[in-house]
Order: C-alpha cells, then sequence, then structure tokens
C-alpha cells in the first residue's frame, strides 16, 4: 500500500518544565500535516503503558485538550497519514498499537516496503493473521518475531535484513523511544533538540516550531534510541550509496525545511535558476502555478531579472467536501480553486512555472485558463524532468498510462497542454541544482532506474514492461 | 475480556428475492440490541471479498441505505457489543476481520473463555501479536494456525479442543457462513429458516422480527454450516452435561426468545408463581421494577390473585449521555429513571418484584422511594437466588465485595435495603421453572460451583478465595 | 400549526442552595420528553440579561455540563417541543426570544390558537413582520403591543381577550417568571414546590423529579407570577365551564402525573374497568399493546378477574432513524417494533387493550399479527371512544378522510380491523372515568362539538362540512 | 454590530440550461468565503414560495448536493458572514426569512447602520419587537412598513431614506432579485452576466468562478433589480461624493477582483512600488508577510529591483479549533502559524512588506522572529497609511486603545515593534495608488474623517473625544 506520511518521536527527560510528550507530538504533526491528511495518531507512554488516540481527519479535528491531557507520559510517537489507495479504513490509521510477549510496541511508518507482499505470505505461510493491509503490520510482526529471541538493536538489525523498500519509522517499545531510516534514507527523518528532550520527525520544520534545533539527520541504515536525554544511535547496515527522493524537494517538503543537509528552498530556487540557463524562450512575466510553483518562479525571476507576477490565485478555501458540479459547470468547479488576474497576463508572453507535470490534466486547464486570460504565449517550464516511470517508495504517482510523458515525446507533451514550449529541468540540472551527487538520489520515476530492484513496472514508451 | 454481546449470522441462497443478507443483519440486530449497545458490526462476503463497517454505538445510528448498500452479498454475520470493562475502543469491536494465508475470516463472539490469557501468552511465546484486547483475536489466532494445516471441520475440532470458556461464535470464512457452540452450551444460539435461506442468531426474536421460523438450537459442541441453502451439521464434541447459564432466563434475554427449548417468558412468569409457593407474607399489591420485573409480576399476581399494579414508571427516555447531578441533587437522578405513582402505593404492603439484586444499591433506593411514596409495608421478592459469585462465563457482574448476598446473610440483606421481608427464589424452584435439569445448568452465581474449573475468586462470606 | 410541547417556569429564590434554574429545568424536560422530541430549548435570565440554548434533538443530546454553565441564573424557563406539521426549522423551536421597548422577552406554548391565521393577518395589515411559522410568534407582538402601554398583569389581560384557543405559556419577561392558562383550561399546567423555589409545569410529573411537591393546577384564565419566593395570582379571565383535553388522560400523559385533580393512571384503569362493564365478551386472556394499552389493561383484569399477560412485546431500541425496506420486507418493520409471545395468545380468546384508534393502520396490522400466533379470537378494548373529527386543540390527529371511525360504522371498523368485537369505551363511561363533569371536558374529537367556534371541519360520516 | 460579509443574488431566466440558482450561489459563495467564515445562507424562490438553508460553518461544510437539490428555483440569494461581536447565534445569520402582508421576503446584508440603535428604537416604540441582534432584521422592518404602503421601488427610496451607513444589500422579494448599494457606495457590489441570466456580488470573483462577465458595478445609491433577464435600475439617490472604502483594496477583497473600476491586485501593486518611493532606506531582500503583503511586496520588489524572496513561510492547516498551549508554549503557537527561512534572512537588511498595522501585537513577534533568524536589519513597510480610528461601517477594527498608532507617534510605533525603520504608505500616495479621488473614498480609519457624522469615538493622540 502507497502511502505519503509523516512520522514523529519524541522524548522528554521525565523533569523538564513541559512534561507532555504528547502536547509536543501534537504541534510536531501540525508542522507535517501537508505530509497527510487522511488520519492522525498519537501514542504515549504514561509510565505504565502505552495509550493512543487515532482517528480519520486532520490534527486540528481529532485532538482536543481533554484528548491530549488523556495521552500522558514523557515518551511517544506521533503518525499523519495519506493513504493512496483506497483503503481508508480506521483499522490502517496509525500508530499501529500492537502487544506481544514482551509488552506493547507502538510504530509509526513512512514509506513502502517493495517486498511487503512476499514478506507476508512467508509470514501468512507461518499461520499468522493479519488485520490490517498495512506495511506497518507486517514490519510489527517481523519485529516481535526477533525481540522474543533477542535484545532490542538485534532484533532491529534482524529486521532491517528483512525489509526492501523505504522507512522511516518511529517506535515505542514499551518505554524506549526509538527510529529507524532503511539503508538507502529514501525518506527523510531528523533529529532535532527541543526543551527537556528529543525528537526525531520527517521534516525539520517539526523541530522548528518547538522552538528546537535541528541536529542532523538520521544516517541511513542508522537505528536512533532517545533514552535519558541522550541520543544512542547504532549504524545497524551501511550502504555504498544513499537513494535520497528528489521528489522531497521538488514537490512534497515545506520550503523551510533542511532535509540531508539541503534546504529545500533553496534547491527549489536553484531550479529556477537552472531553467532559465537551460531553456530559452522570449518572456515578458513569470507566473508560478500557486503555492508548489513559487519558490521555483522567483528564482526564474531573480535569475532571468523578469518580473514575478501573480497571475493565478488560488481559493484557500475548496475543502475537501466541494461538491463537483455536473458537466456544464465544470468549468466553474476548476476556477472555484484557482482563478486568473486577466491584467497580468492579456498581451503577454508568460512563463508558467511549476513543480512537476504528472497527468498533465491539471496543467492543460491552467494553460487554457491562462490563454482565455488573454496570454500572447504561454511557456512551461517545470521544476522537474519528465516523469515516465511510477514510484514505488511512497509517492502517490499514476500508472505507466497516466503518466503523460511516459507515453509522450516532450514536444507531443506539448501539444496536449497546448502550450508554445514546454521546458523541464534537465536531470543534471536537478542533481546540481539539489547539491547531492545522483548516485545518492532516488531518481526512479525519471530514470525508471531504480535503487532497488522492483517487481513492478517501468514504462518504456508507455508499455510497461516486466523488469 | 467479560462481554455481553450478540451474534448472528445469514446465509441466503443467491437466488433468493431479498439478496442482501446485511439487510437481514441490520434487522437481527435490531431485535439483538438489548445484548450490546456499545458498538455494532456486519461484515458481508460479497462474492470476490469481505467488506465491513463497524462502529461506537447503537445499530440505528450505524447503519444507513447508504452503508447497507456497500455491504453486497449473499452471505454475512454481525455482532452488538456491550464490553464490561473500560475498552470502549473501536478496535475491539466485531466481527473481527483478519487476513490469513487462505483468505479472509470475519469472527463474531458472544461469550467469555476462561483460558484466554493462557492462550495469549502461547501465542505471544511463538511470536505472535495482537492488536486487540479481545478474546476473538485469541480465537482467531488458533482457528488460522489449525486451518493452514487442516480442513475447516477438522481446524474447528482441534480450535474447541483449545478453548475454555463460553463461546458461541458466527463466522464468516471467505464464502462460508459458519457457527459454532462452546461443548457445554453455555451462551444461547440457535437456528432459524429464513425467505431465501438461513440464520443462526443468539436469539429466537432475531429469526421472529425477519418472519423466519425457528429450527432448533445449535447443540452444544456442535460446528453448523450454513451452504447452499442446507444446513450441515458436525457435532465436535459432545460433553455429557449442559451448562446452559440461567441469567439469560432471568433476566438478560427477551421474553419472547425460545432458548434451548424453553420460552424465556414462561421461565419467568413461573418462577414468579414459585415465588408465591416458597414465600409467605401478607400483601395488597403485586409491583413490579419496570421492566425486568414485570413478567415474575405477572406470574405472582396470578397465582397469589393478587392485584398487579404499576407503582413504579420508567422515564423511557434517560439516555446514555445524562448529565449527573452535584450531591444535592443525587435523588433527583434516581427520580428522573424511575418515578412512584402515589396512589398505588399509599397505605398498602407492596410486594415488590424484580429479576435479581447484585449490589442493592438500586434496590435500596427504589424501596426508599416506595416507603416515602406512603407503603406500609416493602416485601421484596427476587426471581434469582442469592448472587454469591462472579461470572465467569460473559455476564457482567461484580466482585465479590460488591455483590450484596456474597458479604451477607439473607437477613442482612433485608435491613441493608430496608425491607420488611425478602424473599429470593430457591435454587430448586429455579431449577423446576426453568424446566432443565440442573445438571444442565450453569448456576455458577448463585451456587459458587461453576461448570469449568475457573482460576479467579469464589466468594465465601465476603473473603475471595483462591480456587 | 399544530403542536405538541410540554413547557417549565422555574423560579428560585436567589439564595437558595442550588441556585441554578438551568439545572432544575433541565430535570423537568426530561420529565416532560415525551411531550415532545423533536427540539428543546432552556431561557435564563442571569441577573442582568437572558440568554438561551435552543436546538433540534432529545434534551439529553442537546445539553451538557458546559451549557448548562452558561445558563446562569435562578430563572428561567424551558420547552420540549414536537411539531406535527413538516415545518422542523430550528427556527420554530422554543423558547422564542424577542427583544422590544422594555427589554427581553422568552416564551415557551404549549397548545394551538385557533384564530392565529387572523391574528397575524391584523399585525401583518399594520406592517409587521413575521421571522417564525408558529403560534408564539404571534402571541409575542400581541403581548409587547399591550406591554408598552400598560403593565404586565393588564397587558396579559389584553393578550388573553385576543388569544383563542388552546395555551398554556411558561414567560420570562426580563427577570419575572409567569404562568398562563387559557381560559378552558384545555391544556394542563400545574404549580410545585421545589428545594429553594417554585416550579410551574405542563405535568406534575415535573415536579416529581425535582423532589417537589405539587401545590395545584393553574387555574383556567390564570396568571401566575413567581417572584420572590411567593406565587402571585391574578384570576384573569373566568368562563363558566373548562374544557379539559380528555386525551391527555386517555394517552398524552404520564401515568404518574396528577392533571387538573385527577392521577392519570386512576383514570386509565377507571376506564379499563367501566369497557368490562360496558362490553360483554367471552375471553380467556388481558393483553395490552404496549405501552399505551398497559394500565387500562391492569384496570381490565382486576374488574373482570381474568389474567394479565404479555401477549405484545416492544423493542425498546427502535430509534428515530430506521430505515424502511423495500415492500418485501415491510412485515420485519412491523415485526422490528412490536413482537409475539405465540404461547400466550395460542388458542385463547384475546381481549387486546389499546389507548384509542386513530387510523387504525396500526391496530390492523397487530390484530394480524396476533391471529398468525394462533389467537382464537381478538377482541380489541379501546379506552377512548370513536374518534370522528379532528382535533384544534394541539393533538396531532388526522383529517376526516383518515379518521377510521369518522368514515365507518362500529361493525365496519371491526370488519376492517379484522377483530371478533370491538368495544370502545362510551363517552358516558369516559367522563365517569375521568371524574370531571362533561361539560368541563374538550371531547371535540370523539363528539364533534368543540367547546370553542372551530373554522374547520367536523367530519359527519366521513363528509367534512363547514361549521 | 459590525459584520464583514458577503452577499450574493442571482436569477436565471427559467429557460436556462442549469435551472438551478442555488448552484450558482453555492460556487459564488465558495468565492466570496474570505469575506466571513461563521456562517453562511442561501434562499430561493421555488415558483411557489421561499425556502432557505443557513448554518453555522464554511460554505463546503453546511451545503451538500441534498440541500442544494432541495433549494429548487431560478431565483435566490446568499450570504457569508463574519460577526466580529462575539454574536455567533445561529438566529444571526442570514439571508434572512420574514414573512410580512404581502408574502415572503429573503434579505442578506454587507455593511454597517450606524443609526441603527435609533432607528431600532424607533420602531421598539411602536410596539415592534426584534428576534435577531442584526441590522438586517432592522432593515427588514422598515421595508416592510414602506411594502404596504407602497410599490418596491417606492419602498426601497423611502428605506433608504432611513438609512445611515453602509449597506449592500441583495433581496428576494417573492419571486424578485434585487440589490441595493448605500448612497456612498462604501461597501462593493457589482453585476454580472452569467450564462442564463445575471448576479450580483460583493466581489467580481464571484462573477469569474461562474464563467461569468462583469457588467459593471451596482452604483451608489441605485436598486437593481433582475428580471426575466433583464436589469432594471432605479437610481434612489444621488450623492455629490461616494465614499469607497479604501480597505478593501488594501485587505479585504481577493486580489483578482475588481472593485469599483479598480483591479485590486493592480492597486495593491502600485502601492508598493509608491512605498519604494517614499521611504529610503537600504535593504537588501524584500520579504512579504504572507498572504496578504505579497502583492505590495512584488510591486515593491519590481519598483526598487530587488529581489524578492520568501522568508515566512505560513502553515495553510492551522485550523480553527488550534489548542493554545500553557505560557511556556506561546512561541510555538506564533511558529505553527508562520516558520522562518533563516538562510533567506541571515545577514540580510530585510524590508518586511505588510497591508496594515493594527493593533501591532502580530508584527512585534514577526520582527522578533526576522531578527532571530539572523536579519541585520528589518524595515518594515506597510501597505496603508497609520489606522488612528475605529471604523464605523463594517470593518472589524479595534477601538482607539488598542490602535498602535493611535496611540503613539510613528517613532514610537517603529521602537515597539523594534524595527531598523517603519514606513507606512502616504495617505496622497494611497489616493494616487487607488486612483479614484480621496474624495470619493472613506478614509475614515487613516484620517479620523468619517463620510458620515458618527457618534462614536474618534481618536486624538489615543484619547477618545466625542465627536
Amino acid at each position: 500500500m502507497h502511502e505519503e506520511c509523516g512520522v514523529v518521536g519524541v522524548a522528554l527527560t521525565p523533569s523538564s518544565e513541559v512534561n507532555s510528550a504528547a502536547l509536543f507530538i501534537y504541534y510536531a504533526l501540525y508542522a507535517l500535516q501537508h505530509r497527510g491528511q487522511e488520519s492522525a495518531g498519537i501514542a504515549t507512554h504514561d509510565g505504565e503503558r502505552i495509550r493512543d488516540v487515532k482517528e480519520m481527519g486532520l490534527v486540528s479535528e481529532i485532538f482536543d485538550k481533554k484528548r491530549l491531557d488523556l495521552l500522558k507520559g514523557s515518551l511517544g510517537i506521533g503518525h499523519v497519514r495519506y493513504s493512496t489507495t483506497g483503503a481508508s479504513r480506521i483499522e490502517n490509521s496509525q500508530p499501529l498499537l500492537i502487544n506481544y510477549k514482551g509488552g506493547t510496541i507502538a510504530i509509526a511508518h513512512n514509506g513502502n516496503l517493495i517486498n511487503s507482499k512476499e514478506l507476508r505470505a512467508g509470514l501468512e505461510a507461518e499461520g499468522r493473521i493479519f488485520i490490517t493491509d498495512s506495511d506497518t503490520e507486517v514490519i510489527a510482526h517481523l519485529l516481535v518475531k526477533e525481540l522474543i529471541k533477542s535484545n532490542f538493536v538485534e532484533a532491529i538489525r534482524r529486521l532491517m535484513q528483512c525489509l526492501v523498500g523505504s522507512y522511516s519509522l518511529t517506535l515505542l517499545v514499551d518505554d524506549t523511544v526509538a527510529a529507524v531510516r532503511d539503508p538507502l534514507g529514501i525518506k527523510p527523518l531528523c533529529i532535532g533538540k527541543i526543551d527537556g528532550g528529543h525528537i526525531v520527525a520527517s521534516e525539520s520544520v517539526a523541530v522548528d516550531v518547538l522552538g528546537g534545533t535541528l541536529i542532523r539527520d538520521v544516517h541511513p541504515g542508522e537505528l536512533v534510541i532517545l533514552k535519558d536525554g541522550e541520543i544512542e544511535s547504532h549504524q545497524i547496515c551501511r550502504h555504498k550509496n544513499s537513494a535520497h527522493c528528489f521528489f522531497e524537494y521538488a514537490y512534497f517538503a515545506r520550503p523551510e525545511s533542511i532535509i540531508d543537509g539541503r534546504l529545500v528552498y533553496d534547491v527549489r530556487r536553484r531550479i529556477g535558476e537552472t531553467l532559465v540557463d537551460e531553456h530559452d524562450g522570449k518572456v515578458d512575466v513569470i507566473c508560478p502555478v500557486p503555492d508548489s510553483g513559487t519558490t521555483f518562479a522567483i528564482g526564474y525571476s531573480i535569475k532571468s531579472g523578469l518580473n514575478y507576477i501573480e497571475g493565478l490565485i488560488k481559493n484557500r478555501y475548496v475543502g475537501r467536501t466541494f461538491i463537483m458540479p455536473g458537466q456544464e459547470m465544470r468549468d466553474t468547479a476548476v476556477k472555484l480553486k484557482l482563478n486568473v488576474i486577466r491584467s497580468n497576463l492579456k498581451g503577454k508572453r508568460v512563463a508558467l512555472i511549476d513543480d512537476s507535470i504528472v497527468r498533465g490534466t491539471t496543467s492543460k486547464r491552467i494553460v487554457d485558463m491562462i490563454r482565455s486570460a488573454g496570454a500572447n504565449e504561454v511557456h512551461i517550464r517545470v521544476g522537474s524532468p519528465p516523469i515516465i516511470s511510477p514510484c514505488y517508495f511512497g509517492i502517490n504517482m499514476s500508472t505507466c498510462e497516466e503518466l503523460i510523458a511516459s507515453n509522450k515525446s516532450i514536444e507531443d507533451v506539448r501539444l496536449a497542454l497546448g502550450a508554445d514550449s514546454i521546458g523541464y529541468i534537465s536531470i543534471d540540472g536537478l542533481v546540481k541544482s539539489i547539491g547531492i551527487p545522483a548516485e545518492n538520489l532516488c531518481l526512479g520515476c525519471v530514470t525508471g532506474k531504480y535503487p532497488l530492484e522492483v517487481r513492478g513496472e517501468a514504462c518504456v514508451r508507455g508499455r510497461p514492461t516486466e523488469m
């Protein structure tokens, strides 16, 4: 099950002033809400046992003072989740709480195992049962199998030998808060110092909101244990290379987060600058697709010396329960979400800056809107290379057939979107903008070459092939 | 975890007119709502997979047309639950749905395993994990362990060799609806013919509401499989005796249900008649504690020739969210639930008929109310013998210290309640009223002698002893 | 707009121990919940201003501790409402709060004005506007018109000269709690002494739950002001006769209420006894339609010496959100609400006792159920005379065409219901059972002769005639 | 009661393809949601009568397909509301529906009457009553008083002679949709052509989302009737000057709206440019306070040639139910809403651009955050002149004591906020940027001189004076 998620772990020293891990986790999940809006949960250890609250909805809808007060204790973990498959069941929400021989474990997971089917089959063959559809339950089974035989660190080592894929985990194993990052470091995970203790979180923005200080990223293959005000590190496995997901920089993470040493804002700004270098095209104004194109457009504007303008305005109130109109009012729905400022576009050659193009359907509508507003030319500039293959590591992307760049040449994409020109960032330009060597990035969706062998499809000109 | 619950299973032949098992189960759960008001759930097999809906709340609150329409298929099971422990977690609601090697299983359970702790420990020792607190998950693990080795009937046989306690189960194992009753037949379970198929349910009232015909009870130790319009019976194990819970007759079941061949109404009426024989005491009027004392009082009135009157009126709208007043208005709360009709009691010698006395706190208040209304004498008559020991098989009763009759002599109980006389039905009288030999009844809570060895407490004059 | 409602007014002396009128009103509304389940509201005066909370739903659903705490003050009124027309708008819920020149007024109304259309037209002709559909807003306009010219008592006098119909009002006029009953005393209203002050309420059961003492009924045509621990009485108008609604005794009120000096339970019991005298018919058992027929049946049983039995069992959990099945399961719905105890009816001649027959549709189904259960004969006995005309004073009854007894001879009613005999209480027997002279009762719906001239229809053998 | 609101009116010709005014109004209210998030409502005329739905909450939360389907008809009005006083009662939500002699009227109001107290007193002196606290009910009374004497146009003329203050109204008077704008045109109101009919709305963005064309603004003092596909105009009164609220341009309206002929975006951009001219100060980067400062900052950046950067990032998920932490975590709350990008600010001289400074509390916190991020200098630039007096016409502003610029010199404001320099736009610069002569603008809050005599306070150096 592909999932985009955010995870948190907090360990306070019992003597700290604000001795409520739940309150810290609550604020941290708020800061990570962009990583998942479907469900959220917090589990804390109150000195005796682990309690949890989890529910469908936004962090702000689920937790109130009464519930946070119930979640006593100085240790805890949290999770926000956006399931990309249909299974919006409360059973699949996290942290997953399980009882085993030794006590209770809570697990929060961001990522996607590519061998979960095999692992599940193996466990089922032993007569084990599964209550949820999540990879997390698979991880729980494997962890417990080892835990009853070995100590915690050794159990994690053996667990990691089984897991193939992306995983940033936070764990509450009885009264221990721990965090694990997969050997390729595909999904982000960082450690921060906060008042009274430490935090691990998917993005450093969660450290910021707590007034804390980013210490460092969790290393690929590292197990971190937060205990008694100390950070205990175990480098469980070491690969020659990493495979940090480039899409976190291009789209998913918040701009003020620092991931694997790179400020996301700077990466996006540099991509914008590189796009100026890589593509010609005389334009008059630089117009972002809000909000995801904004930082790219700022970089583009600064480098090109051309004016950054707002040509598209986003309605901040278009909620999840939006009523789709009949065919005759379909355009209305698009305009509800995004409206044009005609005079900023009329008679102009517009550079339209977006973070990525996946299916192309929204881009097509936006180009149409901008033309209807009177733009003379529309030149699309894209902060990611053409997306030609699916993601197997936790980003919700379409299948080959749906990926517009998988099926069409760039010129055909341009024609399909109705643009005067289209300029993607090159893979080389992207890598330079990120500032991490290509061999340490996961670029699977733009190259079709994955850091791990996947048994799914890569797309060759739209025809999926078994790899 | 002690639980009072109701279970249902429905199998329709695909060609039947109303081909929605969910709709039948919905109505059946309505009829069994008295067995559990905390949560409810339905799982159906739609031909391809098992789907379920479960939630906290009443059947009427959880299900609407849209949800029932989602629960497609001609096969399904249902559950209503009242947890007697604090764990009102949605995770504990049923049917429990699990995936295993062979597919998917849904289980609904009424009863209480007395060896669940040991079973769970054994499973945990194998490295297994538990997500819920319920006995049902224990059953699921054990069932699956066998299912991967044997066929379904054999797996059930081995499962039943492990389980000690009370259990009436309905199961949906892929596309098979089955029902199992423990070897002592502690909890009720019956089979009915309905339009287009069959139903198994905790009480025959569920058959009635569907316009069906009660066929028979599931035998103690029997596995019943409903398939292709047939009832397939497997007598898995056979004990010399049964141990039908007498409290189902005295309190828990609906009066119009027929349990193990006895109409509950008739049992209650006969108990009322027997109470006349067993206890002297000149009274003027027969007044039930509504609603549970009503049928006993009717029997008492008919036998004694004395007038049945309403002296206590129940407010039908006192809901679950009732606000408790401060100390100064405590009496108000009691009067909200139960009000007196003064003129029916004033100057009268009142026979006050109740089904049972557990803690005695409510009885005490009622006696006070009746005296305040001007009754000359209050003679309590009780449809159950003194309850002196806890129930280990699924009825929510107090611990020894809280059971008034466990700690006091009958005379002291009378004094504590402030009654002029108190008359319990004798165990002998109870057994005769039920019409089932004592050796085939569970009378543990009134004798301290249980049909199975329990590792809990029995009460000897209030002092719990390890058994 | 026809409305069945309950009203309350509470005035505590500021020095009383429990100085929260809202808490008392809350419990009183609970006790009156049977008079209206659609919406409820409370308004209190906190020393400075009037605050209110009102909402759709049951008392238990609307009020919690937080809301009751907001409703500060020792003075207040409350209302429960069941609209019999479709206008379930929150705007129509009560108490109605209005601002006027002199301050703020809250009004709660039980009853129905038969000249509200004319009054509204007159007020509209003056250019006045209406925000709700309720009679209460008409009353508010008229009251304020007078209040700005006269003192409160004089204003009420003039108001009462305008109003034609039934009205039991409780009012909160700035810091005065008052109550008014129409000159015919059609709807009930009584005064009680409670701890710390006084209460006025639709039924004495509201006094009971507060541990209070019923003082007396508000007299027809009386204005009562509760102030400073005193009851100030103003007999505003005096008719020669009253017109107390008999249906309150027969169906609407709770059995333990004392209305206009008569205990409802006793009235029902006496009706049951009178039915024995008035109708022959050899029967074996007396079976009430629960719950409304119960007390009649007890009287019938005592007088006849025949056994009172339960032949029909009501499901207490059939809520408001019940899903109606398709045609093929229509019978299921009936059985969900009411189930039979076959063995109590089989082979018996059954006297089926109900409070009244309005449309006859439910009665027909019940007779069918009883016959299906094997009864040899079904003899219907009814606690009200044949209902042949609509109610114009606040009871929700059908139009002429729908009233089965308006359209058919008694013999034809019997045939329509499929009964072996049918015996209504005679008007004479009803009057004697109530114990109030016929000239002081409203018997409009069973005689077609109303205490006030109504401009609607009376029914002559089913054909409505202008009166 | 000060209220910020949005109003809509839609009239479709019955023959139009999408013949549901409610659906159009729903989308229009979505586009106007920024004008009020407390409650929303729609009223439509279905050919026979007016129906309405209104509730507390966002447009997306209140309306679903079922409710919109109930609101049949080709004519209707709508309203979104943000009450600036505490009275968040459903009774105060709009449109207000009233019945009167001639039928039914629905009214939606944006603005604030400054003589409502007197008008209300006059109406109360006539014995009239009020159910809501809103100006709208005052307007309804006055309108109906005239309507029963004159035709609609004449009634509106007389109504407008009574009203003093700001009001943009949409009305549904039986089957007529009308709109009225106060003689000074304080609040915006415009007319658009949409598919199948016409729309009037607070802002042209509502026309845009429906794919319509802005026709023109409703003139100050004009009554517009939308009927049979025609726009009927009545210039009821004509003042020499208008008094368009400048704050709509500076803050309240959406940037893509065109109000009284001026595109809001352009006004804001020009203000940004003018700020460059009006204030010296060497800075390195231009940083907006998101989202309200963005367009000003773009103008500032373009004019100054300095880089526009994102130094502050807004969390889009901070909802209304946010839990405030204890004192020790107060900073966390600020950081949750707004986070910094350190590297964009560190070592920089930052021009911080905001739309206005009211109390100054948020500005102070933001300056602190920017300094903590390492900025060398912080130069505040503000798109409105110093706000020195309250608004009496519908914008929620503080009292004199709370307005920071009312109590302090500009230098003292700078010191209070901890900035290195502070530069407000001059009144002259503002007027030129808007492009409307000062005599046609309401600048009351920045000059203390109001277009209408107000009986409240203006502030002289912080000391309120009676005017």
